[in-house]
């Protein structure tokens, strides 16, 4: 077996036993039934994901991956190349907004380069380089199946190497909005015009630009749906591969993976369409502004927790979802039961009531 | 001047101008404009609220009201109303879903007994107790207008004591969920079957009998909504005055109030009422299940930040939104500006993208 296929193979689908040990705490805690509404599932499902009905999150980590695109010479962005590059030192330095708000819910973060196109030798970026940037998805595969193959196994170490007990995926490319859009539309079928959106910023004239160079990456490279791998290869991104690999080893961990917004996402569908079972380790922080996002959510199955119009990536929506997680998880486990508090219960039916 | 006219006129709308140097600085944040959403409007209200384009919020603190209910004789909730002064012994030992949440996000909670029907004793509750709870609204007024004063007074109090830089409204009551849905029917017309929900679980028969005693208490009281004292007093709560004069203490300190759902905002469109600038104090923190609730903030222009069918009340979605208010304010002051951390702004139009 290559890598990739020991590490599906490391995936099973969790028990969904624990849902009912987990259901009947829920429904002991001094609190209407239910009446924490999503909060309430949340902490089910996080049960449910590892696999025991008193989880516990203390070590979350977002693992925010960097690499350059080759699409960005079709000017396909409003920013230059050099900022994937300088956004990861801030990074590094702490000062980007996954930063703030990853010390905001107590996680921290991985910063990893997959694949920018300088060197950046800092040593707090985890440097597992697999090329310095991807070839253009308009003109022919941005990557080989071998680099993609590659970016996943390196995804997957990182998680390893971390060892935590929930993730968090961002990212950072400067372009990578339009490989998600190309890959959205490969995978979904959904037409480039209704999966593209504005990314960073762009005008009305740069967004039609940019739905034709997608148009024309999926004329080009004919992804075959049925190739997950091939269509990560053709249409994706070195960082968004490494997110397939930090996905499907959460998931063989059987840790709660926290995806972000649009990219994040794109990265989940190739993960799911590679492995089916990961998809149940998945929870959608928040929609993102990006039109795509909203289609790979209904087609990953996912309804996101916060909608807030975010659409900064790097992981900040991850933050976000995380701190939601970790205030499910402290309802579930600190709250008072109705018999430790001595609060009484609802009034028999036959009370009138 | 009675003591609540000295409260309303200690409130002025916030100055405006402070919006232009929070935008400005948001505008310099390494993003993208706009990218964070509504966590860039939250902090940009924060900013305006206070007075000052570097607010910060370390000291806030939830008051959860405590009040009994004499309309819980019409068989209007699913609990007993003992459950009232045994969940307030909950708020005062750490162990309610209130408690929980305020400390996952660096609250401290102040619970009061403004009119709870039994005798507490209870040293962590703040005694303010102005009567063993209403009567019944369906068949006269709840309080006198001197208890609905005193109960305002109150609230007052209690911010001038907790001295906090960021408030959160929180109530338990048996029953209130009624009062809230006559108080709202009767300052914004809405039909009572409109604005009145299942509380903490009722069934459809009992559904039906709490709309007919809504309506029975309008009939009865007669509310006039040119004079939101009286129908305060009328249909109204103890701890929901209470919660009045806590909002406009809140907005007579300039500070950010952060309602929690379809009580807190039933009494906040009283305190507008009362006094129209603490509008601009208000931050909606999440839409509640209660179907009251979307009337109450469409009458008050506020979207509220977060939708996960809480419903629940003392002050727990109230603590969520000051997590999210917190978020906003890390993001906006400890994000590096583009020339701090080096990066490159947009690209110029001309460039072609």
């Amino acid at each position: 077996m290559t890598a990739l296929e020991t590490l599906i193979a490391k995936v099973a689908a969790p028990d969904p036993g624990v849902a009912l040990a987990a259901q009947s705490r829920l429904d002991r805690l001094t609190k209407p039934r239910g009446s924490l509404g999503r909060l309430e599932e949340l902490a089910l499902r996080v049960a449910v994901i590892v696999g025991h009905d008193r989880p516990r999150v203390e070590r979350p980590v977002i693992f925010t991956l960097a690499a350059d695109h080759g699409v960005v010479a079709e000017g396909v962005s409003a920013y230059p190349q050099a900022v994937t590059a300088q956004m990861v030192a801030n990074f590094a330095a702490g000062g980007a907004g996954v930063n703030v708000l990853a010390r905001h819910v107590g996680a921290t973060v991985v910063v990893a380069d997959l694949g920018v196109a300088t060197d950046l030798g800092h040593p707090k970026v985890v440097a597992r380089k697999i090329a310095r940037g991807t070839a253009s998805l308009a003109t022919g595969a941005a990557m080989s199946r071998a680099e993609a193959e590659a970016a996943i196994e390196a995804g997957a170490g990182l998680v390893d190497e971390a060892a935590p007990d929930c993730i968090g995926t961002g990212e950072m490319g400067i372009g990578n909005t339009t490989a998600a859009s190309a890959l959205t539309s490969a995978l979904t079928g959904a037409d480039p015009g209704r999966v593209t959106g504005r990314g960073t910023g762009l005008d009305e004239p740069a967004w039609r630009r940019k739905v034709e160079v997608v148009r024309r990456a999926l004329a080009v490279n004919r992804p075959d749906p049925r190739d997950p791998l091939g269509v990560l290869a053709a249409l994706g991104g070195l960082e968004i591969a490494g997110l397939v690999g930090v996905i499907l080893a959460g998931a063989a961990r059987r840790l709660p993976v926290v995806l972000d917004g649009f990219i994040a996402t794109a990265a989940a569908l190739v993960a799911v369409r590679l492995c089916p079972p990961s998809r149940e380790y998945l929870v959608a922080s928040h929609r993102s502004a990006e039109p795509g996002h909203r289609v790979l959510l209904e087609t990953l199955g996912l309804a996101p927790y916060l909608d807030l119009g975010l659409r900064l990536g790097e992981g900040t929506g991850a933050a976000l979802g995380i701190g939601l997680l970790r205030a499910a998880l402290a309802c579930y486990t600190e709250m008072a039961t109705f018999a430790e508090a001595g609060v009484a219960g609802r009034l028999p039916p036959e009370a009138g009531h």
